[in-house]
């Protein structure tokens, strides 16, 4: 899969979320030949658990695994603190981010660690996030610890 | 309680893990009476779950909540980049260390964004955790992406 295609597939992932009442964000982790290994969308609502944000989902879903700085990530959202410190924890070098543009993670972070930060600037993506915050910006705050 | 005997439960804990055949490592919060009000230890073995270190699985279990200003963690062993950032999203702002030898995680990263960490050099938390390295250690260096 192409990048478009693995964030198409995280845009899926966030829709899957939303219509659960949850955060819309997702991500998923392909190998090096673009093939799908793991998926995960935000399930802090759903759960009860802060830490369920998509990205560390997706990580979670991956299970235990030896060939992490062999994959990429693609996430909706530019990724917070806690997922970037997940991404680095398990050195994947390379993340394709949907847009930072409703919320900027750290992506300076990531690439000040040698972590390839590539920003789609996706509109399918800014517009799930932007409509979400606007309607439900108390849910938004409690999930970047505000 | 004092912060010795909140790392004694976080050492409770890690203890907790290691008779599960799961990695020493554990943590609580504490509110800012003292009192515990949640409590984890690392479960990636025992769930195969890639994100279940201790603190991060503390925080899980401490649930949705808006107090997290108002919390103190108390960890047996230096916080990793991803439990880290877990600490840095809900800005808790006091992080207790038992041990920093056997590994340095993030403490500079979490001093640089205000976080106030105390490393009290506890000579249990050093024994649990060097004797469980010198016997797994390959389970050890798949905990911190090696």
């Amino acid at each position: 899969m192409t990048d478009a295609e693995l964030m198409a597939e995280a845009l899926v992932e966030a829709r899957r979320s939303l219509a659960q009442g949850g955060l819309p964000i997702g991500a998923v982790l392909a190998d090096a030949a673009g093939k799908i290994v793991a998926r995960g969308h935000n399930l802090r609502v759903q759960e009860g658990d802060p830490t369920a944000h998509g990205e560390t989902v997706c990580l979670r879903n991956a299970g235990r695994r030896r060939d992490w700085s062999a994959l990429t990530m693609a996430t909706t959202l530019s990724p917070c603190v806690m997922c970037t410190g997940t991404i680095l924890l398990y050195r994947i070098p390379r993340v394709i981010v949907g847009e930072n543009e409703s919320f900027l993670g750290e992506e300076e972070l990531l690439r000040s660690r040698g972590v390839e930060v590539v920003v789609l600037d996706d509109a399918d993506c800014r517009a799930l996030m932007a409509g979400f915050i606007a309607g439900s910006p108390d849910l938004w705050d409690e999930d970047i610890g505000r």
